[in-house]
């Protein structure tokens, strides 16, 4: 049973009688339970009546339900509601659109809509580029899914898809000053979704692309890049790979080696394996190797689609052939972007000494970290409860907001390099443990530092949109 | 010329010498150039210099032109910047986005967004109704439109639109607590609109369709409505519709006459006229007649397209053919939603006494008010430089939020027609005269009382989604 948490806190409300001791054997009753109190807060008092709402974590559901009733055979004890605090912050939505100016009167309405914004809506015709100058389009953010590949949901649909839309666009908001908004499309082919997202353009400075499962992801990513002049990012890609490649940069100074001489071996050849060879590949490491469900994949073993026929004639140069497991063997690190649980004590201790092991599949590791103790020379996994999380976070905030900031019309390979620079950069080199190779995605700093380097590399580049004259 | 106005407000920063004289050869410069000075406020004093924004309110562009061109003639003074107020406001957009929840922690982080998430997902997958009750569906609006007819400018296309639509969002807000968001379409065919806003439906609990042009925009709503399962409104329409509704009611009373015994002439076949038509009709108007620029429309006069051809069929009944002018006489009531001078006094002059006229073609109306002075027994406008504007903020914001809270699943002409008596109701009776037979826009009511009347008209016809069970 995983550790009582937040996210599956429950509230419950209870009627008390007035008399000693109710109180004590309530909770008591949770104690024994397993909840752990998180407030007992009083609602109301009368009649010889106590109200409290008696917040609670809980494992999971089934626990908050034998709480529950555990609650309810409490002698002197009432259960009036039993409240998900969970679902509780999702009613109604988690995002607002306001104004940024209020409309009290006369002049403000004169000037924010009729007839002052026909002036304005005349220079956006007549020069085109100044859309990016009067309107939301300088800060915003499609968030674009299908609903196809949903976190380790799988395919859920655009509706279920919807609140961890909502979620990206408020961290896009709290982290990078990016107004996001939530475009889930009752769509599912290649072409779908191009023309839709191609359809809802002008309002939006940048598509983020996400849980599209792949392989069309990788078509969609790549042809809407060419149709539009905005930046377009899959985050399941290219934010894993930025992270990683971060995370990577320090975990070989913590094992002091050099991304050169490196041997990885990545586990997953979906969206972001094929994107974390990509990165890799152009940050220099030395061999990588791509598994999939068949084993490594090399050039020849069959007909592949694009994405992996890239990974076929740009890693393993040797042609090497089998299992992960005897891929491992010899290896410097490990990424996994594929399972639970496919990797053993065994296969990690064939590694070379301090090996690098990222076990990036979540909820659930491709191994888990207790079970590599004293093996592993750095060990990262994308979970919050154990060091060195790897979470998008850190990346599609900054990188957009750059992207905004530069003006610039795509996010190239080397804007997502400097932001992999940036984060790795936000651990100072006397910092750097084991424990500590990537920050905390709560560190405000980061967000900022990547803006910072992604539109000094679109200057570099000239990937600027031209200043209207 | 127009009087100065603050949507042609500019604010002149200008360097002064610290001599006595200067501020006043200056102000005095500025008055003689017909400028209206809002404010002189001290940015900074250096050197014997003193900075100052001058707020200055001008009549159009080329008035804001001649009164910079006074201001740098005036010994002493130098022009450091000449700033167009209404386009500063509009930098960087007039909406955001932000979360209705702060993300400051793990905690935060692990209800709005991973893990917690991910049981609110799989609970709107499993019961796709819970999407109305755990996301920003709730309470959310797509504005759409192509930019095929935005406000008086014609087709400009979906960027030049954008401004228009984030205006119709804070309003969306403002008045109504509806979260709305643009969406611009790059797409121009009745079939390529519909299937991208089919496509977006996911996020959005109620599609607003504005500035489409006619007749397509007939054809897209309808196609729409019957294809979504949510509110979908064309504001040119629906909204205008309503509002002439409510003030011709509260005109009749003015004019000591009843809607059943009217007779109602409609200059004007496109959006508005076709939907005040139809909205008339419901609402008992007893005769009603329409001109196109061809003149009246009466069957038989040609092939019509569907929404004349409901006119042709519906209204006219003695086939009466001829002018404009010549439908107004005798005719109890001129609605205008047409073109600039269309109608002469002369032709008012022909109506029955006390006749109402709503010239409401925007800016300038199908007659003037002064023109007609004397002659009319209630004059109404679009402008808010004369009594009773006619507009549609006074709907769309309660409608929605009425469909909205209802959980409806269509707006329908019941819902209208409430919204209609709604706003009708907010001038009482023995408020009502000749200059007062519409609320103000800035009368916080409206929306609330169309809300709550909208609600029971969709209870009234069991226009609601099923509860989740």
């Amino acid at each position: 049973m995983t550790t009582p948490n937040v996210s599956h806190s429950v509230a419950i409300r209870v009627e008390l009688t007035n008399s000693p001791g109710t109180l004590g054997r309530l909770t008591t009753a949770i104690g024994e339970a397993g909840g752990n109190i998180l407030g007992l807060d009083i609602v109301e008092v009368a009649d010889g009546i106590i109200v409290r709402d008696i917040t609670i974590l809980a494992a999971d559901p089934e626990h908050a339900q034998r709480i529950r009733e555990a609650v309810e055979g409490v002698a002197g004890v009432h259960v009036r509601s039993v409240l998900d605090r969970t679902f509780r912050l999702h009613m109604g939505g988690k995002i607002e659109v306001r104004g940024k100016s209020p409309i009290n009167n006369r002049d403000d309405l004169s000037m924010a809509y009729t007839p002052g914004v026909a002036r304005v809506c005349l220079e956006i015709a007549e020069k085109p580029a100044l859309v990016h100058t009067y309107t939301i389009k300088s800060n915003s953010v499609a968030v674009v899914t299908d609903g196809s590949a949903v976190l380790g949901l799988g395919n859920i649909g655009p509706h279920g898809a919807l609140p961890v839309m909502e979620g990206k666009a408020q961290l896009f908001k709290e982290f990078g000053g990016v107004d996001a908004f939530p475009i889930c499309l009752n769509a599912s082919s290649v072409e779908e979704i191009v023309e839709a997202v191609v359809a809802i353009e002008p309002a939006f400075g940048g598509i983020n692309l996400e849980d599209i499962a792949a392989p069309k992801c990788f078509e969609i990513e790549e042809t809407l890049a060419s149709r539009l002049d905005i930046p377009v990012f899959h985050d399941d890609q290219h934010g894993t790979a930025v992270v990683v490649l971060a995370a990577l940069r320090n975990a070989v100074t913590v094992v002091d080696r050099n991304l050169s001489d490196l041997t990885v071996v990545i586990s997953g050849a979906g969206a972001a394996g094929v994107a974390s060879a990509k990165i890799l590949t152009e940050a220099g490491v030395g061999r990588i190797l791509v598994s999939d469900r068949r084993g490594l994949i090399f050039n020849g073993r069959e007909e592949f689609g694009p994405a992996k026929q890239w990974i076929a004639e740009n890693t393993n140069q040797d042609r090497r052939m089998g299992s992960l497991a005897e891929a491992l063997y010899g290896a410097d690190a490990f990424i996994g972007v594929s399972g639970a649980n496919l990797v053993t004590r065994d296969d990690i201790a064939t590694m070379r000494t301090n090996p690098i092991v990222f076990a990036l599949s979540n909820p659930d590791p491709e191994v888990m970290p207790e079970t590599i103790e004293g093996l592993a020379g750095v060990i990262a996994t994308g979970r919050s409860d154990y060091p060195n999380q790897i979470n998008n976070v850190l990346c599609f905030p900054g990188i957009f907001r750059g992207a905004l900031d530069a003006n610039a019309m795509s996010i190239t390979e080397s804007m997502k390099l400097a932001a992999a620079d940036a984060i790795a950069a936000c651990v100072a080199p006397d910092e750097l443990s084991p424990s500590y190779i990537i920050p905390s995605v709560f560190n405000r700093q980061v967000a900022q530092l990547v803006a910072e380097e992604v539109v000094k590399a679109a200057q570099r580049e000239g990937n600027i949109r031209h200043p209207v004259v």
